[in-house]
């Protein structure tokens, strides 16, 4: 049940770590594009310095707004390769996640966080190279009083996450893989790298995408008009 | 019209290229001064790095949420010195725009992109140095399905645009100079900078702009009234 | 009284010197904690560039949307170690600082400043050194018009700011010590940083915070309850 | 030009009165379908009270954050059946306008307000029927000091209005129709009401839109597939 | 797969009938309660208009921005006593709904709608008594080009919905109860209800919470501490 | 100290009770001008009906995101004629405030709540005319497990509150008077009425705010320049 609390699920099953691998190699906007266009979490979300990048398997954190008790209860179950993905019962921007905690996660092999809040100490996260993507950054402080989950299903930043899922994110944001699909991702993936580099190229050598995707005949079929000049436009549309 | 759709101009009259020139030496903040205070877009547009910059000659598009069909139609009608200039008919943050599309657009001499939407490829377009002002970043594609326009007037951020306009944006925003003023504006501009050099000369060797600029006296007649000390504050405006 | 027009206060009391170079050794989310998790101002201020840090006593200004006279007031109050710290009396993003005012400022001894409201010339900013906390960056100027004050209490970002007392800014926010209690919270931050020290080196070796922290036994007063595996989870909790 | 301060343009020419009656009979949302999609403000814009509702023609006032000084300026310029639209020069969401200014509009003719910055006196407003569309309801008061323009063309809540032009708001917004186009939209208008009356007919009876309006065939050639059940869906696409 | 387009899955397994006659006993806050605090969409989906109310089993239907296409789809699948919930791919505020899809809706034997994007002809839609929650009020009309999914999960304002489940909305936002809990979570509310109007008497009488609740203590012993009055607050904490 | 946690004050001085009588009498517009234009609460908040009005002395709550503990702590401070008024450590949108504290505050003799967070159970809150100022309403419910303060100084939605202000609200937002200044703003209130009252008989009548304000000759100087006709401006201004 999404947004239950009071339970910590101890053993997850994991994306492989072989797909991981593989989705690894690409950008978030692509590994999207492979999904059919979806698993995208909301664009507030972003990474606390340019450049930053990872993917990993999920470990799930359901908390309440100012409160940052179930990270530490998540750190016991993070396995290396790991991403923490945190998500709230309700909005709130509070720090909940700084340099301490990253080296705790470090220690146990995480890889970086998803936060759907904000987190602190990011000039020592960023020196650290732990990357996090949050909605926000914020130096106040949590409580530790009231119990969410780990390891349960989430909705973080309009995404639902399941325990185990793959996580890929960089500068672009984030996109959730759901595990049983993750292969197949990665390879839709690998193939639309490859036809994109074909299409780079005739780009780059100054081809219109209306002739590379041929588009002047669902155009035409649309109705565009072409006019040829300003004053033409404006006979026909007077405004 | 503003939000006419199925058109596409194909020859416009853009602005100087000797007068796009002289604006491109000033920053963004100097020409909307320089202009009496307008033609800025609002500031929610933001470059995705720091120390991006560009002056071109705008070609316009207006287009739907969840759609970027139009951007294709417009890179025909770039020339070398262009800028894309973007518009929605309403509210949304998909990523319209990535490598692919700054490749070809970089193929005909597009100098880069506003638009009031969002872009990705981020990383790509910060390594390839193609700069785009935008409202977000998202990795989140979109369809090609419903025609827009191209090259007709706009409202983007706020801001009137005409094909052909000047477009400077640098890290302080995007200003609109529409094609008959920029000539006025470079040289008001320039007049502007001469006289900031002098001032700036006279603040950096410790004068104040009270004395630079005169403005005592205004102040006194405004009524400010200076008081000694906190005590004194706190004896006559009891909190 | 906050939000008094038309005052400005010229001999201010500032948190002692000493105190204020003890804070600067702490970052914003330690002092944020060592004061008893009070003092922030709202996340949204974010400086203009990546590791901006700043700790100074304030010089408050009270402005109107769009008017920027009393920056000039406030320069002549600036004494070397200063902070400006800008209040509006309405939401407004305008910029209503820029290079020439950071020169005049950086002239009298002034460290940064603190502005709810926008700035811009950011580019310049950056290249000065010159650190600016702000809700936006906008190329928009400012009117000289209409009176605001000058040392008095303000209200800066949800944070309760009084002349002199000390700040402090850095990539995770502003914090706003009272005067009087800078030395306490300096000698609090300290404390406080050691013990993260020590903390951080367990955390390091990989033991987890549920133990450096012993937390266990609270987790399970409050009821926590571990499952071990996602199938447990799902027959006990049917979705 | 947008923006342009210092200006007041005494004569305008409104939209045919005979036009405009025609548009009165029509809410905005069939006005704006008839108009081909263009012309709305932005959903921001809300009346204060429900059931508010106008049609006029506009007299456009520029103005500053914090400053009504032109809705005085513009007073003078109102005629029986016009409707004062004002935009700023920069976000601001001050009080411009309350009780006082409404009697004075409503005793020169002016039949509402639609104002890109927020009013006050909601309560008396609502009383005497002057119907306002705002971005917000603030009491905050604000000054008499920077000239902005009346009757010179504005961007309001991202929609251009010429002087003159037709305003037609009601609960789902407000829209502008260019003075040139007003019998030909209340024309379009007209034949979509009746049009969508006979479709409201059928809809009542219970025929489906994806009869009534064919979309059908459309559906199966874009490649909607139907599946019996929750059973099937899961087998096919397995999450 | 959440976010699957092109599927449409015609029967669908509903919450008991007998168990949805029993939740629209109560309101969204005391279900949300019984259900343990889960189960609620964001704040900000509003009804459009005061004392709106709704229960009913969900017909989810996920579309694109701009795009409304599926909610005619959708319209085949309602059966008497189903609210239809739409969620987008994207951040999108257009008016996909207005009186003719109520007037459809109704005639299927739906109840209203729940919508993360924005309804229009809402002066319509109250005097039909037809209640939608939405994000937004918008006039602007959608296009029908691009396929989205009819009964498929769905995350629609932060809360996942499957076909089926029970939706409940009032004055105080929507809350979704999964189908198999229907019958647990209204004997639950039922329970609550029972337990508050005792609560109430005694509160109405002028007991305070303290008691009541048995607060006292637990105050005392996180450290609560009271003072006489402002003199003593202002010894002991001195600002 | 703002932001104190842990305190509880039981007795405060309160504004007059003659004085807060006499500001009861005036809008939240009214007063804000009467006290020099200071003192509003940020614009976000709203009165959960329309027509709500209240004006009493505040009882104060500092209270954490997700945790309505203090509530009930500050019902036993309640005295006939309060006002409750919450702010939050950092934003938060859940609903701290519901029937039963409404039943509570009410048989303490309290007015109403003020409270920079949500309430719900509105249907019941407006049926018991129970007004309440919130920035939003959520049925979301809080835990009882944090400490904040009662009656100690806060900053809620912008405003500088002091446990015994008063606190005016109404349709138009929400206004704090400082406990020492009751007296003197009511007066100033009464007089603004009655020049109010003068000014609007003139306007009724047709008389221009240009001439009851005698604003011709400031405009004239400031350089408003009238023109007589749109072709006259398109010559002089050409855009």
């Amino acid at each position: 049940m999404i947004g239950q609390s009071g339970i910590a699920v101890r053993t997850i099953t994991r994306a492989a770590a072989s797909s991981v691998a593989e989705l690894a190699k690409y950008g978030v906007a692509t590994i999207h594009e492979a999904m059919g266009r979806v698993g995208l979490m909301a664009p507030y979300m972003r990474p606390i310095y340019p450049g930053a990048k990872l993917c990993g398997t999920a470990v799930t954190i359901f908390a309440h707004p100012g409160d940052n008790w179930m990270l530490h209860v998540a750190a016991e179950m993070l396995r290396p390769g790991d991403v923490a993905v945190l998500a709230l019962s309700s909005d709130n921007a509070d720090g909940f996640f700084g340099d301490l905690l990253a080296t705790s996660f470090r220690a146990r092999g995480g890889l970086g966080l998803v936060i759907d809040a904000a987190c602190r100490d990011v000039a020592e996260l960023r020196e650290m190279g732990f990357p996090v993507w949050s909605k926000a950054v914020c130096a106040k402080g949590t409580v530790k009083a009231t119990l969410g989950s780990v390891n349960t299903p989430i909705v973080c930043a309009g995404a639902l996450v399941r325990p185990g899922d793959a996580i890929v994110a960089d500068d672009d944001g984030v996109v959730v893989v759901p595990k049983a699909r993750c292969a197949e991702v990665a390879e839709a993936a690998g193939k639309r790298e490859i036809k994109e580099a074909a299409t780079r190229k005739r780009l780059a050598a100054g081809e219109l995408g209306l002739d590379v995707y041929g588009m002047r005949e669902a155009l035409a079929r649309a109705g565009l008009k072409y006019v040829e000049d300003e004053a033409s436009f404006a006979r026909e549309f007077k405004k």
